[in-house]
């Protein structure tokens, strides 16, 4: 079972790597020398646990700081750092009483001074500042989704109706350093998607946002027409971004686990987003293959796949990925293949992902379970269960996508 | 368009290395010197141009020779050989007629003499001298394909109810030495699968055939039943296999053609078997984590993947691969792939597969059409027509699966 082992090792040292505490520590490594003041703005699901890790890095170093996360998500109390919780998925008056709090923070810095700037996913609800009313930012909200308007499409317009989206915070912050760290969990890092990108240069321009008004016949107030005219930051000559905790930094500390565990680390990809099981087929095809090449390799792929719905069972992306793969992989006792969702769950259940290698099929067969109807029913969490299948990690603290791995011993 | 210059050059060259003419003559190359006399026995889809290809390499050497292949495959006449045609997919007396002559061909060799033994895909049905009559062998197999027996159980069954299949045709062949070069189109290359191995040790046993039959409660004669007790050649001293022309050698032959090209060749499997146009989606995101890399590589997959039929569009596997490639790579301009039947038709075609890069996705956008839509239709071909996508090489005479292949340059 060594190469069970191994694949443990591994999984555990790509989430480790991905968890808020330490991908913010590494960060700070490269946070530069000043005579000024630090302080903190961290935003997003993992706000509080980005803050804790500051916190511990720098400790009595920070002068002050605001944190917002969504309800429930402040853990205790953080030294120096005052923790707010909002709405999300559906930001609401406390996101915007807690983002004023921070622009209060950032109002009369001196240029030697750094915001340690922390992002999360899910920091678009929770970080806003609206130029017009709450009330008239969800009427077009909800003209953008009923249109079917692109994830790209809303955020060109909701950037130029909000005073802290689209690179403002930054410029609110000037002149101070922002020192931005951004815990991604967007497959390909597109900054000035992530939380809407606070404190990064907006690649959209005016004539987009009018475009999409045009191109969807948008009902819009005289007000709102004419803060979309208005060009959002271009450059930001005051921030530097740092990002950590990505599907890359997963795939990066696997292949250098595996590499230390003596495979060959091949690295597929970081942005796998085809049909899950599908997956799992594919990289079984990869380790038939090889499996008598007498070479040790570890192929690592990051990424989200899909699942389609067409059954009542349980699971998740990761275990269907997983289980799909055990029947071509099925005598090979050279082979494993995992696939574990960062966050530690994975669809609903309590499993983190899935892990199968050349028993598991026959295992399944012994017990006249058909894989086959697993994956049609998307049960692939019943079926993982019996034959020592399941990864159970519990919550992590972070999500940035998914790490899939196919050793071969 | 030089990208797409060299995925043509690669793709013709693996073509080509599996054409029957140069894998045969290339396993030729090791025929052992002997002063006897050579014979050739050709079956299968292929036999007339792997005999073409024999007679062309060997000439007057050949004494005498027996080709055995499909209904209207015979394209002439072959010096020294006699060509036949039979049934395909279902055997039928003409099938029968023509293995008596080539069991006259062998049956008072000497020790020094060579039988150069030609199989392709399509022997099972066309070499045949069945223990019982026709019809009650037809009888068995109706019963076997209703009870859902695998091709393997029915492979175990037939080989015992045969003169030729599972070894015995080598062994009716001895003293002389069989030279056996296999044009493989089974991925994996299971000797004793391809028409069901007439000069391959059987690796069931007599026991695997009753299991069988008591598994499926088949009626079965008494004569029958004594049959299945005979145990097949599990040894054969006589016999040496090339297998040529395998999925393998396309992998191989594109890798080559890559390398001399200047990209780095990555050889992921040869048994590729899942959905088609996830394989197209699982690559597309292998070239997006790589396009930037700065480094020229060329990644190599062989198999038969599937496609499930949704709609009532034209289109094959290989082109539906392609296709669904294409949004994932759009707007990079160092990167094309192509997915390719090695027969040189690809679903019920006249193209042989499909070829996509960067601009492919932005192309059907201009002209309105969308590539979710005609991948739900089952409709490849029809996308790629418009976008300079197909790729037409006319029936190439082989068949040994698809290969594809992602380059980066």
């Amino acid at each position: 079972m060594s190469i069970r082992s191994d694949a443990d090792q591994i999984m555990k040292a790509a989430l480790a790597s991905a968890l808020p505490d330490n991908a913010v520590k590494e960060a700070l490594l490269k946070l530069p020398q000043s005579h000024g003041k630090k302080y903190v703005v961290a935003i997003g699901k993992a706000a509080w646990q980005m803050s804790k890790a500051a916190s511990d890095y720098l400790g009595d170093e920070i002068s002050d700081g605001v944190c917002i996360t969504k309800y429930e998500h402040v853990l205790g109390e953080i030294p120096h750092i005052r923790c707010f919780e909002a709405g999300h998925p559906v930001l609401d008056d406390n996101s915007v009483a807690a983002t004023k709090k921070a622009l209060e923070l950032v109002e009369s810095l001196s240029a030697n001074d750094i915001v340690i700037f922390l992002i999360s996913g899910g920091g678009s609800a929770l970080f806003e500042d609206p130029s017009i009313s709450l009330s008239e930012l969800q009427d077009i909200n909800k003209q953008l989704l009923a249109c079917g308007a692109s994830i790209t499409e809303i955020n060109t317009i909701r950037k130029r109706l909000s005073n802290v989206k689209g690179g403002k915070f930054a410029k609110k912050c000037e002149p101070a350093t922002v020192f931005s760290i951004i815990l991604s969990d967007i497959i390909g890092d597109p900054l000035d998607m992530i939380a809407s990108g606070p404190a990064y240069p907006d690649s959209a321009t005016a004539k987009n946002a009018i475009d999409i008004v045009k191109k969807y016949s948008l009902s819009l107030s005289d007000k709102v027409k004419e803060l979309l005219e208005i060009e959002t930051p271009k450059e930001l000559s005051n921030v530097t971004t740092h990002i950590t905790g990505s599907v890359k930094q997963l795939c990066r500390s696997a292949m250098a686990e595996s590499e230390k565990l003596g495979y060959e680390p091949i690295f597929l990809t970081a942005a796998l987003d085809c049909e899950a099981r599908e997956a799992g087929r594919f990289l079984s095809a990869v380790a038939r293959e090889h499996a008598a090449d007498g070479k040790s390799k570890a192929y690592i792929l990051g990424g989200e796949t899909v699942v389609h719905i067409t059954g009542k069972g349980m699971g998740g992306r990761n275990q269907e990925l997983a289980l799909a793969a055990a029947p071509g992989i099925s005598g090979l006792n050279n082979v494993c293949i995992f696939s574990v969702g960062s966050d530690g769950t994975d669809g609903p259940t309590d499993a983190a992902g899935g892990i199968v290698d050349g028993t598991t099929a026959e295992i399944l067969k012994g017990k006249e379970i058909s894989i086959d109807v697993l994956l049609q029913n998307n049960d692939s969490y019943n079926g993982l269960k019996v034959c020592d299948g399941l990864i159970i990690t519990g919550p992590t603290g972070t999500n940035v996508n998914d790490i899939a791995v196919l050793l071969i011993k």
